[in-house]
């Protein structure tokens, strides 16, 4: 990798997901293009369409939809209309019936005219806008936890969430009021308490979507821990509901799209 | 009418449509239930039921989603699970091919199991919290404006909205921020200024959908005007794109479930 760190947190969109495209990256995204909007993916045939739209519209704190894009069209015009959703995203999973089949840097060769990709946010927006508001927290997960999403035909499963532990009770309480101007990007926290409480044991000890990251200090007493709404949530739908295909953005290998995170604020 | 103007106001809502299906209620809903989110409503056949949602999903302002029926269910879940939305409003629009072809009081016999339902945020529901935050103003429309909305497969069309006039700056600031909070009753507004900028013409001397209603004083100067996108802008891309067949409310005749307001407000 010939780029710094400083250089990625200020790279332009575009030329970031050029970078991509070209597969001179394909490496995690969740550093590059500080301040612009971040977003999980999630590709379906037609006729899933419908029934994926309003499993997101019923979960829209896991899954708030950014961009829809038509069936066949490959750019998201909403959020960056010279994006191509084959090719830009540093990494992919192509999932059959549940079961991940293929990890490619690119889905040129899964693509078919009947595909509808959506484009739903992503936590690592707000993530800036807390850092700009000076906040610091310890960042746990993403996990599985036992809380059943809302059903919509086909489309079952429990929510993934991204929990954070703040270390007094002020910064919690900002971090709610910065989060809830989000509705994009997950919103306000899905609960606030004990992990056990949602299914999640160990906290810190293993990590669910990333094995190779390094084990966290758990919770301190007089820590506030909040958990937020994760992108990662439709891929567990996909396996739970073992939907005979399906193509998502592979775990923190967002797409980076031109809008920033303040214009899709609310308030 | 056997009920006061304030027995309608503190009705609850499950009283007030228990009323309306035994057809004892066939009047508009604008002042009933106060503090009740109320909604517009759309039925489309499941075929177009992607299309409609993703447009929905594109013109948040003017299409909130607040709840969806499953094909051939007639309870909205999330919002008033013993509802029916076949007989539970107190008036109906049956279009075939963007032309009106009947408004009957109830739709059971033109109901089938291929049916959608569309339920759709109202701003009558955050009138109140501008109320309750004191603030006074005149009320016009809705109307039809130049505006386009962003389409959706078959469903293009104009948004319609409602203006109302804020009689100092200070009253119109608040009422940006009171709506901006109300996500699932149009939110913030979708205009500033004159009229005649989208399309809007002698502004308060007709009223597009309700011909019956008095002409009203035209603004002032001095007075501010904002725009709110209207839960009408459905039936306008019904007509306009000719969609074979679609039900929806009559104007003002709306749903009322049974969530408070403040319940869905953000923040």
């Amino acid at each position: 990798m010939k780029y710094s760190s400083d250089e990625l947190k200020s790279m332009k969109p575009k030329e970031f997901r050029s970078l991509v495209r070209k597969g001179a990256w394909t490496d995690v995204s969740l550093e590059v293009c500080q301040g612009f909007s971040q977003a999980n993916m999630v590709i379906l045939p037609r006729e899933y369409a419908f029934e994926f739209l309003l499993f997101c519209n019923r979960n829209p704190q896991p899954c708030p939809v950014l961009d829809v894009t038509e069936p066949g069209e490959v750019h998201p015009k909403s959020i960056a209309p010279d994006a191509d959703i084959r090719t830009d995203l540093p990494g992919y999973r192509v999932y059959e019936k549940g079961e991940i089949i293929d990890e490619p840097t690119d889905i040129v060769k899964y693509w078919k005219d009947d595909l509808v990709g959506f484009m739903l946010g992503c936590s690592r927006s707000f993530v800036w806008a807390m850092r700009t508001a000076n906040l610091s927290w310890r960042e746990y997960g993403p996990y599985p936890t036992s809380i059943p999403c809302k059903s919509a035909g086909r489309f079952h499963g429990h929510m993934v969430v991204t929990p954070r532990a703040f270390f007094d009770a002020k910064s919690a309480v900002r971090a709610v009021q910065i989060s809830s101007r989000h509705i994009y990007m997950h919103g306000a926290p899905v609960f606030i308490g004990a992990p056990g409480e949602i299914g999640i044991e160990n906290l810190g000890q293993y990590d669910a979507f990333f094995p190779r990251r390094p084990v966290k200090e758990p919770p301190k007493p007089g820590e506030t821990l909040l958990y937020w709404g994760c992108g990662i949530t439709p891929q567990i739908a996909a396996m739970e509901s073992k939907i005979p295909f399906m193509i998502t953005h592979k775990p923190a290998h967002m797409f980076v799209s031109d809008l920033m995170s303040e214009e899709l604020a609310i308030l």
